[in-house]
C-alpha cells in the first residue's frame, strides 16, 4: 500500500509488509509518546478529529497522539452535528469538514458510514469505528502489543498460538484481529464463547484458507493451557436470546487470578480492548488480576497512541522526518521514574 | 472602520472600503490555508470559541481558522454552560471568559446576545451567529466567493446580477448578503420566494435607496436566465401556514442540471450557504448539479476560512505579521496533487 | 509538600509555606496572562481536561493556563464517557487515560473520585472539583486574591478579618478556604448565614483550634462592618426545608451599593466566587456593585489563571524555565490599553 494521503479504512487494506511499515515507524515514536523527545513535524497541521458517536478514550487516544506529532486538533463529540439530522449527506459533510483540516479521524455508528464519507475527502480519513464494520486502529494496536509482549521471550507472530475469548459473533474486535493473524504463518486460534456468540462462519473459513489453524470451543479453562496469549472481550446479557442462556455461561468466561494460576502457562500475556467491566457479575478480566506483570491491557492502550502516531506520520508522509524537528523535552516525566 | 480590538458584531459596520480590507487580507491567507506555507504569527495567542448553539461546521472552521495562524482555541459546544441556567448575566459571563482568551468568538440563540456580550468583553468578539439576527461572516464570505468567482470572467461586484432563492423571509444569510450588496454600484437583485416567505419590506428599500434594482417573482425557471449568480436557500416545510400552501410550491424552487442546462446561462454561478438538503423532496440544489464546475457551494466553505482569518487577523492588528513568521508546509498535502 | 509529579487532590496538602509557593510561582506568571509575552516551555506537553461534570468556566480556565504555559489540551466536557457507565472503574479510566497526557485535570460529580482516579494514574492529577469535597485550585484563587487586594492597603493576610456570607453549610468554597485561613495568624471569621446554613461544626472547631477568632451571625449589615473582606456565596432555595424558612430569609443576605455604603468601611474587597445570579430575587451581590472599584469578583477569575498556570509549573517542575523560553507578544492586547 501506498500510505501517502491514503485512506484507512479497512484492515483488509493491509498485506504483511503494510503491517509491518506500521509496525516500523510506531517503533520510532517510542520516545515521542514516552516524553523523553518533543517533535514539531506537524507544527500547524490539523486533525478533524469527528466522533459522531462518543467515544472518551479513542478520541483523546487520536487527539494526543496528533498533538504528540506537533499538530493541532479540532473535533466533534457526539451528535450535535445538526447538518447531519438535516438532510446533509456525508459527502457534503466531507467536502466541507476536508477543507478545515490536513486530515480526519473519523467515528460514527452507521456501517460503511466512514467510506462514504472518505470517497468526498479531500484529505486522508482514518477510520475510528464505523458502527459493527471496522475499527483498523484497534486491530493494529492489539497486533502491534502480542508482537511486542512476545517479543520479550524471543518469538514473532508467525507461530502465534492465541486464545479468543467472549462474544465473538458481534467483536468487531475480534474480527479485524482475525484478519490481520492471517497474514502470518503457522498461527493457532482457539475460540471459545458461547454457542449463541461463535465467530461469523466467513471469518473461520478466511482464517482456515489462510493457513491458521482455527479450534472452537465453548468451555474456557481447558482451551487456554498452552497459548500465548489469551484475549478477552465482553459478553454484553443482551446478546443472549433468553435469559436461561445467559445463565448457563455466567461466569464461565471470567478470567480471574487462580484461574490464570491453574490452567495457563506462567507467561501468558491477558489482553483486552477495554473498557473491562469490573463490576461484580461482569464475565471478563477480574480486578485480582491488576498485579498480574502479564496482564497486558494497559499497554495496550499505551500501544494505540504510537500506532495512531504511524499512520497519521504515513499518511502525511512525515515519517523520515520526525526527528530531525525534534528536541529533549523540558518538564518532569513522572513515566520514566 | 479601526479593526484593530474591534468586535465584529454586525454586517452594518462595513463600509465598502472595510469589506475590501477584508478581502485584501483574505487573499493574503490562501497560502496558509492551502497548506503551502506555515504561519506561527499568532503562537500563544488563545480564540474563546463559544458556541452556545451547536453548529460544527461554523465552529471548526472559526477554529482552524484561529490554529492556521498559529493560535489555539479553547471552545464549548452546545449549552452545558449551567451558569447562564443558574441565573448568571452574558455580561457576568463575558467578563470572565475574556479574562481567559485573547479573542472570543461566540454563537448564542437568543438575538442581540453576543452584542450584549460582547459590551462586557474585555477582547474582541466576533458574532458567530446570534439567532435570527445578525451572521456577519457568512455574508462577507458569501461576498467573497461572489467577487472571486465573476473575477475569473473580468467581472466586479459592480454591475453583479444576482438571483436569491428560497425562504427570504427567515433567511438571515440573505438578509445580511443583501445589505452588503447595498455597498455596491449597479447591482442587479432577483428575488425569487414563495409569496408567504418574501423578503421583508424594509430590506427590499434599504437595496433600493441604495440604487440597487430589485425583482421580485414567485416562479424560479424564467427568473435566472440572464444571472450571474444564483444563491439558493433552504425552504422549511414547517414555515408556511398551511400544508395547502406548502404543497403549492413543492419542488418549485429546487435546481438541478436539466433545469439549470435549459435556463442559465452557461457559466451562472450556483452558490447555497450549507447545509443543503439532500433527500429527494428537498426544495434545494439537486445532488446531479455536483460535477457541474460552476457549483461553488464547497469553494463558499473554504473561503469561511480565509475570511475568518482575515478578521482575526484584523482584530489582533497581525496582518502586517502573518508572513513573517511563516515557513514551507513539511507534510504532504493532498490539496495541491 | 515537594510539588514535583505531586497530585494535588485536596487543601488539607498544603502547609503556609506550600501556598506561599504557589502564590510566588503565580506572581511570575503574570506578564503571561496579561499577554505581555509568551512562554512555550511546556511545548509538546498534554493536559488531559477531563470534565465529567460540565464547568465552562473552570474547564476553560484550566485550558488556557495550560495553553499558555505552551501546552496543548485534550478535553471531555460532560458525562458522554460511556464507558463509565458500562461498569470500567475509575482505576482503569485512569490507567489509560494517562497514558494520553502529561497532567490531568478532573471533575467529577463523585466525591472522592478524584482521588481515587489519582491513585492509578501514571502523571499528575489536579482536582477541578469532586461533588461536595474539595476544588482546591478554587479556595487558593481566593486566598491569592485576598492577599493582593489587601497588598495594595500594606496589610498581610496575618490579621485579616474576613465576612462570609451566604449557604455556609453546603459550599465546597468556603469550607476550603476556611481551613487555608487557618493557616495564618490573627485571621477574625464572621460567619454570616441562615440558621439552616451554618458552617458544619467541625470546620467552625478547626479554625478555632488552629486560633482563629470566630463569630457566627444569622443577620448581614452590623456583621459586615469593619471587615477587609466581604466573601458572598449562593443561597439556593432548595437548601432550605420549608418555604416559610426560604422566605423569612429572602433577601436578608443580598449585598448591594447601599448597603455597602452603609455599614463598610469603604475599601472593603468584596468577593464571590461566581457564578453569580443576578435575578431580581436572587440572595447575592447585586449588579449595581459593577462599578465599586472594590468588586474583586472578576479579578478574582483573572486569578483563577495565575494559580492554575503555577501549579503546573510546580507539579511538572518548570517555574524556573518559564521565562527562558519566552518573548514579546505579537498582536494586538486588548488588556493593555
Amino acid at each position: 500500500m501506498n500510505f501517502t494521503g491514503a485512506h484507512i479504512l479497512s484492515i483488509n487494506q493491509f498485506q504483511r509488509q503494510d503491517v509491518d511499515r506500521v509496525f516500523a515507524v510506531a517503533d520510532q515514536m517510542e520516545p515521542y509518546a514516552l516524553r523523553k523527545r518533543v517533535t514539531r513535524v506537524l507544527e500547524g497541521a490539523i486533525l478533524g478529529n469527528m466522533f459522531f458517536e462518543a467515544s472518551t478514550r479513542t478520541r483523546v487516544s487520536f487527539g494526543s497522539a496528533f498533538n504528540l506529532l506537533g499538530g493541532e486538533v479540532r473535533e466533534t463529540a457526539g451528535f450535535e452535528n445538526s447538518a447531519l439530522v438535516k438532510g446533509e449527506s456525508l459527502q457534503d459533510t466531507a467536502r466541507v469538514l476536508s477543507g478545515f483540516s490536513d486530515v480526519i479521524c473519523m467515528r460514527h455508528p452507521q456501517e460503511g458510514s466512514v467510506a462514504d464519507f472518505a470517497s468526498a475527502s479531500r484529505v486522508p480519513v482514518l477510520n475510528g469505528g464505523d458502527g459493527a464494520n471496522e475499527h483498523p486502529t484497534q486491530a493494529l494496536l492489539d497486533l502491534y502489543t502480542i508482537r511486542q509482549e512476545i517479543a520479550a521471550r524471543g518469538q514473532t507472530i508467525d507461530g502465534l498460538k492465541i486464545a479468543m475469548i467472549g462474544d465473538l459473533r458481534h467483536g468487531r474486535t475480534v474480527h479485524s484481529l482475525s484478519k490481520l493473524l492471517s497474514l502470518y504463518n503457522n498461527v493457532q486460534v482457539i475460540l471459545i464463547s458461547p454457542e449463541e456468540l461463535t465467530l461469523p462462519e466467513a471469518i473461520v473459513e478466511q482464517m482456515r484458507s489462510a493457513g491458521v489453524q482455527v479450534t472452537i470451543s465453548h468451555e474456557l479453562t481447558n482451551s487456554i493451557v498452552d497459548v500465548d496469549i489469551v484475549y478477552s472481550t465482553r459478553i454484553q446479557e443482551e446478546r443472549f436470546s433468553t435469559k436461561e442462556e445467559a445463565d448457563l455461561y455466567r461466569g464461565k468466561f471470567r478470567l480471574n487470578q487462580a484461574i490464570y494460576t491453574e490452567f495457563c502457562q506462567p507467561n501468558t500475556v491477558i489482553m483486552h480492548p477495554l473498557p473491562r467491566d469490573s463490576r461484580a457479575d461482569a464475565n471478563e478480566l477480574d480486578s485480582d488480576l491488576d498485579n498480574n506483570p502479564n496482564l497486558a491491557i494497559f499497554r495496550q492502550a499505551d500501544n494505540g497512541v504510537l500506532v495512531r502516531m504511524a499512520l497519521f506520520a504515513l499518511v502525511l508522509d512525515v515519517a523520515d522526518k520526525v526527528d530531525e524537528f525534534s528536541y529533549d523535552v523540558r518538564w518532569y516525566n513522572s513515566r520514566q521514574v
